[in-house]
């Protein structure tokens, strides 16, 4: 079957690739649509970061080349033999987090994981064969296509969680990528008033603004953490750093009020110079989120098909599987409008 | 009267000065006992680091050179025109903590601070006038020497308040001076099971063991991370860096749980490279302690009257005030056996 295959740093590859065999505890899911993810796309242009090339990563036994795509969802084709709660036809969402399950849910992550998709076999393919306990329902009235998103949502969830954020909290969210955006929307969600989003692209504040933010700030344009006091007075009660660089780590902690949190969502490439004296002066704590527990992918679902979650405004195209490398990775690296696209796989709907 | 006066870098020095006029709202205090801080000596070694010398702090109204001094007890001796609760011949430690006033009492901290003998003068001398909000009770049995170990004390405990630790965790330290001496004696008084205390010198990790440590790792020997591992299996629930350096840092995050708490007890005085995705890997929290909030320092009081608190084991040395540059500040450079050194003032008991 066709497949998105990673073989390299700016090799992607379209090429036909055997389905391995379905174990009795796994479900065969038939992709209907798979999004693409930053960690994707700095795989497509930097890597390999965290894919396996030269050993075996140790949770799935395996290493690339492999079929990428990790925020998928499509119909039950088949069902292992051991595998009860679902059958052919069933609507699903992958979670593609792996973990050993040796720890309680909310500490399991830090014991080690590994993503469907970026470390084995993912969805941007026809078929994907999946353990069930990472397979979720999709109830209506949720869509395929919403489907492909709960992963990501997932991750703002999850981000909304650690912060501690209370209800009719001040927030202010450094960097309006796709995860950024989706922060903006799961803050609302949960009841922030006041949402400031920064960004250095006025195209992403714009899409920013339309999806909840209450407050837009460029900060190639202004002094970023002076704007954010003058519309919450004392700082916010809450940041997130979803940019991942030196300047918005600095200022996520500046503009944050005493004793308030910051939240570190991004993935940090590289060190930063800093003087840990900051935290002293300002009273700030700093806590960090890691993808999301089994729980607030199923939360993310609910929240969804509530209608109290809408992340489907960060959804900026539709593409082929053909097209992946050019009107998906690459235009997610040279065009600020894109945010999130979906691929489409076997046509399921 | 004597006192001894901060004029600049490694000129300390003991002169005459006059006790400018006590306030309606003061209170004047004979003081028996004062230590010697961290602080004095970071300012007598590298100063000046936080002493107004250009401009006057703005809280104080005042600049130096002034007299040092800011942990310190004594009797009452004379109260101003407004003062009540007050009396002549009370028994007194004194609070030096200064804020504006205008924020709760957690956060006011945080809007701005100074030190009476830091910032203004203080208690290397026989008389200080003090505002009376800054003057708490000594109860029986508390002696005047304890009472000078009450603001250092109040520092270690506002920072196991910080941590958010729980009766019965595991603790690490990470540094074996005066604060985080106090930090263990603290840790221990709320309940911490293994309290890890680890440094680079001998003489302060045995000073550590008597004073509650139920591990010692000398940093320098050894993985401290790994010896810690090997006696906190999964590592610690709260660990306090009472360092200030590069190396403690990532080691306190290290050692900690994912979601314990990293508390920054230290004031770093130079930036550190640091990738904020040691965060996020391991799943660990941060935050910080600055001073004492007024009721942690009653709560101190309390706590050490009632006998729960025992912070005496700290005070290495008493000497005489024209002593203070040779047997004070110089020893504290000098000698790794050195804690808290207290300096008697008025012989006042």
């Amino acid at each position: 079957m066709k497949a998105a295959v990673w073989h390299g740093k700016k090799d992607m590859r379209i090429e036909d690739r055997e389905l391995r065999e379905l174990k009795d505890t796994e479900v065969k899911v038939k992709v209907a649509w798979a999004g693409i993810c930053g960690s994707d796309l700095h795989e497509y242009e930097h890597g390999p970061i965290t894919v396996p090339v030269e050993e075996k990563e140790p949770l799935t036994n395996d290493k690339a080349p492999f079929t990428f795509g990790h925020e998928f969802a499509g119909v039950v084709e088949e069902v292992g033999a051991n595998v009860k709660g679902f059958k052919p036809g069933d609507r699903v969402a992958v979670n593609p987090t792996l973990t050993y399950g040796n720890k309680p849910e909310g500490l399991d992550i830090y014991d080690g994981f590994a993503f469907i998709g970026l470390h084995t076999d993912g969805g941007f393919t026809e078929y994907a064969n999946v353990p069930a306990t990472n397979v979720f329902h999709l109830p209506e009235p949720l869509t395929l296509q919403d489907g492909a998103v709960v992963e990501p949502t997932a991750v703002a969830v999850q981000a909304i969680k650690e912060s501690e954020m209370s209800f009719g909290d001040t927030v202010a969210v450094f960097g309006a990528g796709p995860i950024g955006l989706l922060t903006i929307i799961a803050a609302k969600a949960a009841g922030a008033t006041t949402i400031i989003a920064l960004d250095l692209s006025e195209t992403r504040l714009e899409k920013a603004k339309d999806l909840g933010a209450t407050h837009c700030i460029n900060s190639g344009d202004s002094d970023p953490v002076k704007e954010i006091f003058e519309i919450a007075q004392e700082g916010v009660d809450v940041s997130f750093e979803v940019a991942g660089v030196e300047p918005t780590f600095r200022q996520s902690i500046e503009a944050t009020k005493p004793r308030g949190m910051m939240v570190i969502v991004s993935i940090f490439s590289k060190p930063i110079e800093w003087n840990p004296f900051q935290l002293t002066g300002k009273g700030v704590r700093i806590t960090s989120s890691a993808a999301y527990s089994p729980s607030t992918f199923q939360q993310t679902i609910d929240l969804m098909a509530a209608g109290q979650l809408k992340p489907q405004g960060v959804i900026t195209d539709q593409i082929e599987l053909d097209d992946i490398v050019e009107k998906g990775f690459e235009a997610l690296s040279n065009d600020k409008s894109q945010a999130k696209i979906l691929v489409e796989l076997s046509g399921e709907k």
